[in-house]
C-alpha cells in the first residue's frame, strides 16, 4: 500500500491504495495553516491499518522538486503567504520514515493519467487544469519534467484575439494565459461568474482561442502524444470542440500527424480519472519513491 | 569509433570519432538530390580506415523518429520537395549493417551540448538555432524529446511587440516565431539583409522581443537548466543581453530561481561546441544506438 497526498491551495486530499481499482475512500481537509493541515494528514495516515511502503505528495506550487537542493520538498514562493517556504516532505518523512515522493499536482496527474487514465495507451502526455489558476504537467520519456524548477505552463505568453484589449488578470504578467483564461479572469472580463455565462456567449470563443494557443505551443515544444484538459472551467464541454478546431487551424497541417489532422477528438481529451487523478498521481509518486 | 552525419538542408557534414577531442576532419557535401547526397555519404564512410560501431544521423526535418513507425528514419513533409518522404536510415543501415541513431539536427545538438558543450554541468537543456529557419531541440531526463513527432519550437505563437503590424513570413503560420524572427523574415521586414542591419537598429530590439518570448514559453513549459542559442542570426552578439533582459522582465520574478533572476548570463548562452555541435550530436546518436 502507498499513501497519496494531493496538496491543493484550498484542500488536501488523502487516500491509500495501489491504483484506481484499489483506492481507499478519499478524505479531505481544508488548507488552513501548514501546522494544522499537515497535522491532520499525519493523523490520517497514522490511523490507517495498512503499513505504507511509500508516500507521495502532489502539491500546489511553486515547489522545489530537486532532491539535491537544500529546499527539496518545500512549497516555495507561493502567493499563499502562510505556505511560503513550507517544508512538506520533512514532516511526513519524520512521522513515517518511508520514502516520500514529491512533485507538482499537475505532474502527478499527468503521471496517473499515463498509468491508468486517458493516456494509458501512450507514453507521453500533458495535463492541463483550468480553474482558479491554470497548471500544466508533463510526462516525457516516462518521467515527469523537472529541470531548473518545474513547468509553469499557466503563464505562457500567447497572442491575443484580434482586437481584444482586456488588460489581463495575472498579478505577475497581466495578459499571460492565466491572465486571460482562468475562471477569475473570465469573471473580471465579462462581469459575471464563468459558470453563469451562457453556452453560446462569445466568452467561450475567446477562451477557446487562448487555451488553443497554449495547446499549440505545448505541441510545438513538447510534442506530447496526448493532451488532457481538466479543471472547473473545462466542465464547459462546449470548449473541447472549439479548442480542437482552433488547434488544427493554427497548426495548419504543419505538424503532419493524423493524430492531429484527423483524430484530434482522441488527442485533446478530458481526464480519464476525473477528480481522482491528483491523489492517484500522489500514490504513484509514493510507489516510484519506494522503487 | 562512431560515424556522424549532420543532414542539413543546404549541406551534409560527416565525421568519425568519439567526441570533441577525438574527431576526424569534418567533410561537407552540398545537399543536392537524395541519391547523390546519400551516395557521397556512404562513399565517405566506406573509405574510412576505422570500423564503425554505430552511425548517427542528426537531420533537418520534419522527420519520423519513432522506431515503431513504418516511416521511421524518413524525412517526411519537408518543404524541400526533392527530399519529401526520403528514407535516410534505410540506405545507411543497408550499406553498413551497424546500429543507426536518428533524430533532429537540433535534438542532436542539444544532446552534444549536454555531453561536451555549454550544458555539460547540467542534465537538461534546450538548443535553439536561429538562421534561415528557427529550430529547437531539447534534452529532458537525459534524453531528447520525441513523442507524437518531435519539437518544432520555431513555430510557437507569441505576442507581438505593441504596434508591430508586420504580417509575418512563415508560409504556414504568418506571424509565428519563424514568421517574425528568421534571417529571411528580418530581410522581408526591414528591406535589407539581416547581417547589414546596424547594431543599434531597432530591428534587434524587435528580434530580441520575439526570441525572448519563445525562451519564456520554453522555460514555462520545459523548465530547462540551460538555454543555448546558436545559428547565423545569433552571431549578432548584441542580441544576448537584449534577450536576457527581456526574459527577466517578462517572467517578473515568477520563476523564482537565482539562475534566472541573478545569473542569467550563464543561463542563456551561445553554443560551447560552435559549428561542431551538429556532427558531434550525430556521433552521440550513433553511440547511443550502439548501446
Amino acid at each position: 500500500m502507498y499513501g497519496g497526498i494531493e496538496a491543493g491551495g484550498t484542500k488536501f486530499v488523502c487516500a491509500v491504495g495501489t491504483g484506481p481499482d484499489d483506492l481507499s475512500e478519499m478524505v479531505r481537509f481544508p488548507t488552513t495553516t501548514p501546522e494544522e493541515t499537515i497535522g491532520k494528514v499525519i493523523a490520517y495516515f497514522k490511523n490507517q491499518p495498512h503499513s505504507l511502503k511509500g508516500i507521495g505528495i502532489a502539491s500546489f506550487g511553486p515547489i522545489d522538486p530537486n532532491p539535491s537542493s537544500e529546499s527539496f520538498g518545500y512549497i516555495t514562493s507561493t502567493p499563499k503567504l502562510l505556505w511560503q517556504q513550507t517544508d512538506l516532505v520533512g514532516p511526513i518523512k519524520k512521522a513515517f520514515d518511508v520514502p516520500v515522493g514529491f512533485d507538482t499536482d499537475v505532474n502527478g496527474a499527468a503521471l496517473s493519467e499515463v498509468r491508468w487514465g486517458a493516456a494509458q495507451d501512450v507514453a507521453s502526455s500533458v495535463y492541463f487544469t483550468v480553474g482558479t489558476g491554470i497548471g500544466g504537467g508533463a510526462v516525457v520519456n516516462g518521467k515527469t519534467i523537472n529541470g531548473l524548477l518545474h513547468p509553469e505552463m499557466g503563464h505562457m505568453r500567447i497572442p491575443r484575439v484580434e482586437g481584444d484589449d482586456f488588460k489581463g488578470h495575472c498579478p505577475f504578467h497581466g495578459p499571460c494565459l492565466e491572465g486571460m483564461a482562468t475562471g477569475p479572469a473570465l469573471k473580471a472580463r465579462w462581469g459575471m461568474p464563468a459558470e453563469t455565462l451562457p453556452e453560446d456567449h462569445i466568452a467561450w470563443d475567446y477562451e477557446a482561442h487562448y487555451l488553443a494557443m497554449a495547446v499549440v505551443n505545448t505541441i510545438l515544444v513538447l510534442s506530447p502524444e496526448r493532451i488532457i484538459m481538466g479543471g472547473g472551467v473545462m466542465d464547459q464541454k462546449q470548449l473541447f470542440p472549439k479548442i480542437r478546431a482552433r488547434v488544427q487551424k493554427a497548426l495548419n497541417g504543419y505538424v503532419d500527424s493524423e493524430v492531429i489532422t484527423k483524430n484530434i477528438n482522441r488527442y485533446i481529451v478530458p481526464p480519464g480519472l476525473g477528480n481522482r487523478a491528483g491523489v492517484l498521481g500522489a500514490i504513484l509518486l509514493g510507489e516510484l519513491a519506494a522503487g
